[in-house]
């Protein structure tokens, strides 16, 4: 029986471990919040995961050790900011070798490295060395967890490693890809929040479909340079991982990112837009390290530094979308 | 002052022919249908895009000759279904080496020739060559009545004849972009509909927002596949007339292929969905040709086959559309 341990009790983290454990998966969840595991042991539930019951065959645990020992797969699911903090405490029990898979989603401010990398830079320093899979795509946990049909992108330059994970993870209903392009895999999952921050500000603004197409196909088409430029593949913004998740990211009335976005072209401050969604905005947290990115390779992105102009009060709203209007005539 | 004349008084030629003269273009609209133009020329709107009022000095006429004759840009906006009687009417009076831009969108049942092809074709009939320039993407007539914000693509490999059209049509809220690969741009808005189809039949089954953005992105890989296999170009169908103008068709509530499909997904006949929809469903008149397309360029298309299979009553929706998930192992 495939051994599984999740790092993380968040939405995304218990669907998934939901879907493992429901496909005859040994499954043990981890995570740094006792409470969290209590909750989860005994009512078998997550409260945001409405509907959703968790087999009772699965495991629990406070213990990183415990949780790193025997497996064939360690799954990182904790929140972005905690994944290298979770990756040193992780790393002195992790076999050499071991499979681990990410679905945390973003770019390191300080480093510019995306999510596996920076578990893979948390091993090294500890002296180890993994085959790190990045499993991204368009997937709502919410869906997930009912068995609604999804498919996802299961990417690393290690074939065997992508095929394993696709293997273990694959049902019925979550049909998951290859893809020999992770850093290009992650860099539409940790991008994509800033394109949906403008899409929700032309919202605000009043613009319609029109303007939301453009600014996701143009928005697609900045992550793509960018990727590019960073030697990632053309088609991996094509695919699931960058066009798909940036299509759900952007016309979910669900999404964080394209609420704040909308507040904001209404004529909220980039303060109150927080405050009203009230949770974490993504894109607020992406955007540094994308400008960083763009200017460090040189790369031209009028949405993503749009957006910066105006959550940085350097331009109104809809000046800037009217400037993204007005530049020069140019090829697609 | 640029002449130009529109063929075709439906709602995307006349808002067109609205953006054009608005900005300083001498506009002539025709139409065989007379009724529609003394409508239009005495009322200065159109009874289906509400709130546009027509400037005063556009000309009306139907007479063919006329509109054909000292215009710099003939613009046909004829439904797909009209494109070759109008360009064989129209061809006898056109001057050698007209700029003709055409916004019909489709692929022609008994010769797989797109809509510039099938112009092209009839002039060649006359003896005549023209320079036919194809304008596509994400676009609402409805929202470019209005001047709402709008990105599009003028494609033709003569690249003179794009930049002229792109230098004709711009507007502060229109913005159009040139691409070089004429037929990868009408493609995709020939095909998108059946794709909007297979989104609408999942939604019908009750999928979600996963299912939806993995068949518009998957739905886009199949039509990218089968136009490099026809000696079009990848980029275009990461473009605004490619994955733009599937967003558009497969998100907005106001697509009459999502709600066909719809209906098709919660069990009702396709007649009864097209009784229902009570207007033409392009989805369902260009199926025929996708898939002659995929079986003359030996190009595999699940999506579109899956379509095909349910329409012509040969599987269920249900298990047509997990027969797509279940399909083997693949690599993105």
């Amino acid at each position: 029986m495939t051994k599984i341990a999740v790092f993380g009790a968040g939405t995304w983290g218990i669907a998934l471990a939901r879907l493992l454990a429901a496909n005859g998966r040994d499954v043990t969840v981890w995570s740094a919040i006792p409470a969290e595991l209590k909750s989860l042991s005994t009512t078998h539930r997550h409260p945001n995961l409405p509907g959703m019951e968790l087999p009772a065959a699965m495991h629990y645990t406070a213990d990183i050790a415990e949780a790193c020992t025997g497996r064939d797969i360690l799954l990182f699911a904790v929140p972005s900011p905690f994944v290298r903090a979770t990756a040193k405490k992780a790393a002195p029990h992790i076999p050499e070798g071991q499979l681990i898979v990410d679905v945390a989603k973003g770019v390191e401010d300080k480093t510019l490295m995306t999510m596996s990398e920076i578990i893979e830079d948390e091993l090294a320093k500890a002296g180890r060395k993994a085959r790190v899979v990045a499993l991204s795509g368009p997937t709502h946990a919410e869906e997930v967890a009912r068995d609604m049909p999804t498919a996802i992108v299961a990417a690393s330059a290690d074939e065997d490693a992508a095929k394993a994970v696709q293997k273990v993870f694959t049902t019925p209903t979550f049909r998951v890809y290859t893809n020999d392009d992770r850093r290009g895999t992650e860099l539409g999952g940790a991008v994509k929040n800033v394109i949906a921050l403008a899409v929700g500000i032309a919202l605000g603004l009043g613009y319609g479909d029109n303007a939301k197409a453009a600014l996701i196909t143009r928005g697609n088409a900045e992550l793509s340079r960018l990727g590019i430029a960073m030697g990632c593949k053309a088609e991996t913004f094509a695919g699931l991982s960058g066009m798909g998740d940036l299509i759900v990211t952007c016309t979910s009335m669900h999404s964080r990112n394209l609420h704040a976005g909308m507040l904001i072209g209404r004529g909220k401050s980039v303060e109150e837009a927080k405050t009203e969604v009230g949770q974490v905005v993504e894109g607020i947290n992406a955007l540094p390290a994308a400008c960083r990115l763009a200017k460090q390779y040189k790369v031209e992105m009028p949405i993503v530094q749009a957006v910066e102009a105006i959550l940085d009060g350097k331009l109104e709203a809809r000046s800037a979308l009217m400037a993204l209007m007005g530049r020069s005539l140019k090829r697609e």
